[in-house]
């Protein structure tokens, strides 16, 4: 596979008493749509502490071409994985692959020492969400979810205002996310973990569990099937709504066969704040809030949203703190959405008791870092038309 | 009563045979806030074919400056409302009641040979409904469900370019209709009709329905009831998915206990409009829309938009056309608020199977009159705060 492991003769042994260096050494684990647009252009942005070392693929042309592109020493087939994590050129992973490997190939990263940043959803079910978490707490290496938004100043803003006091006692957040899915791609392919509550309807649930920094104790769902062909294995989109303490309520609308919409809207009992959009990761987002009858809108420019990503979780290494959003966030959501599509099969609303969370997103999460330029997609096309 | 029949006396013996002429002349039954700054000014746009003839409360006060204001030459108590319906001094009433009292003033009003223009919601239960549509159909009446929205402008264009096609294939509405409700407002007593359904849910409900043109099939709800002293009687806030024919998707929430937002977006396979505001009778109402990646915003400004019902109701009796939004329309709401606070009581979505309609709001409904100027109000309170 292209240059491999015997291209250098640096193999370290690892162990977890060895004290990191800077930077730290990343593989890029599925060479997929968001790996080539978002997350290895990130590195050239991160490079305080985080370089890309190492590409893993099935795909030796992806291999080839974003090796050379990016300058990265080390690639590697799936099966060589376990080499590669073995081999002492890497520190961590940043995987991006199929919703159904990330627990086999972040449980055996944490086996092998190797530091977990999995895209989210975190998994497919709370059980491997579990033993995600198990893994690296046995290993004693890091691990973290991918929510970028939680790294993001419109959204921490949000947060922010939703946490003064200024919109009044919050009472609901209701968000539209839809997209038209691709025939074909992974997001419709059952077996892969796919479904609009895993891949989109992710982002509607975190974003109404940070902006009420609670967990929800409550929650129903209807799902469309509908009769479009690309829906044969997974629902098109799926409705729901989720109870919260204080008698909050959090309603969505998520859909892989409608045009892109991608908002937010919290509502308190003095004002209330819209974000549209409120998901992307290219492009502005907006803010429109209403407080005490004055109206406000904000603008933030396109960033880069996943250099913010690796430059906290290197750090986390370094410094050996525990990132967040954690495994336990990560899972707290597949929890989620795993209830509302057994709501959506019974007809009946399921009640939750989900772990409590000490620590939620805030404003001085934020890392700004400017906006990649899109790059040349290599074999791999966009999730949606 | 102030002036009453005795004040005249070209009291005429009514019969069904009777030819209507113009203009026709309306008795406002009930006082209350929408009677004062929406009903009665209107009828200084509607002068073409309707008249201010009489007005009917129990506070004298209120007739008493009222009927100077407006110089309405009739005026009656509650008790004298049959007296009323049979001197032969209107040919309709507007009934502007709490909800618990719409069916029997409807249903008297027909018996007597007298035409029915009734607020919304048309009553509490379908069977009201059909005691309503029954009686005016025994009298060779007209009765028409006061949905302004079915002759405005933004909303009957959302329609068009629903129906257009050019949002592709729809699939999804959402929608937020969201106030504070002040506390002791029959909105917020059971016995009066009350429940953020009944007042402003109706209008999610309702819009659902036009933009689609078509009934839903399967209904579920949660109410959330909260613990401010305002809702003892009735929930604080409701969220409901519909499913339509052709597996789309309409959801909303509506609350009596938040800031105002008054929204609804539709989402198709090829674009998406959003009304923001969508349902308010004063001020402007705008509209965006994107379609094929091109955004489209319009602003809709302010309009009297009770004149057009009076307008257009009017015509109804004078070419003896039946008039829509009918008796039925009227019902098929109520009979969905019904289903949904069953669902919200029992945790199970509830199937319905709704009469069909025939003709459903078009643009070709809209008519246009300037504002109204807000008048000084007569013992009576804003239902928000």
């Amino acid at each position: 596979m292209g240059r491999s492991v015997s291209a250098k003769s640096s193999i370290m042994l690892r162990s977890k008493s060895r004290t990191q260096v800077t930077p730290v050494r990343y593989a890029v684990v599925g060479l997929g749509y968001i790996a080539q647009v978002a997350v290895m252009p990130a590195f050239a942005h991160a490079k305080r502490n985080s370089e890309l070392t190492a590409l893993i693929s099935d795909d030796p042309q992806k291999l080839k071409q974003l090796s050379r592109r990016y300058g990265v020493p080390y690639c590697y087939s799936y099966r060589q994985y376990d080499q590669c994590l073995r081999e002492g050129h890497i520190d961590a992973v940043y995987i991006a692959l199929p919703n159904s490997l990330h627990c086999d190939y972040a449980v055996r990263a944490a086996e092998a020492g190797v530091h977990v940043l999995c895209e989210k959803p975190m998994a497919v079910t709370e059980q491997e969400c579990r033993r995600m978490i198990q893994a690296a707490d046995r290993a004693d290496t890091k691990l973290m979810v991918a929510y970028r938004l939680h790294f993001e100043e419109a959204n921490m803003d949000t947060v922010e205002l939703a946490k003064s006091g200024k919109l009044g006692n919050l009472r609901l957040f209701n968000s539209v996310f839809t997209m038209q899915v691709r025939e074909g791609d992974i997001r419709v392919e059952a077996g892969l973990g796919g479904g609009s509550l895993y891949d989109i309807g992710v982002y509607c649930i975190n974003a109404a569990r940070y902006v009420f920094q609670a967990n929800p104790t409550k929650v129903s769902a209807c799902t469309i099937k509908g009769t479009d062909r690309r829906f044969r294995e997974v629902d098109e989109m799926t409705t729901a709504w989720l109870e919260f303490p204080g008698h909050r309520l959090a309603t969505f609308v998520c859909s892989f066969g409608a045009a892109d919409v991608s908002a937010y809207e919290v509502v308190g009992t003095k004002g209330h704040v819209r974000m549209d959009p409120a998901y992307e990761y290219v492009g502005e987002l907006r803010q429109n809030s209403m407080l005490n009858g004055k109206s406000r809108s904000r603008r933030y420019g396109g960033r880069d949203q996943f250099a913010p990503e690796l430059l906290y979780f290197s750090d986390c290494i370094l410094t050996d703190r525990d990132p967040e959003p954690s495994g336990l966030e990560g899972l707290i959501d597949v929890a989620i959405v795993e209830a509302l599509y057994r709501s959506a099969k019974s007809g009946r609303p399921i009640s939750l008791s989900l772990p409590d969370k000490k620590q939620w997103p805030a404003q001085d999460q934020v890392i700004k870092r400017s906006p990649i330029r899109k790059p040349r997609l290599v074999r791999v096309k966009s999730p949606s038309l």
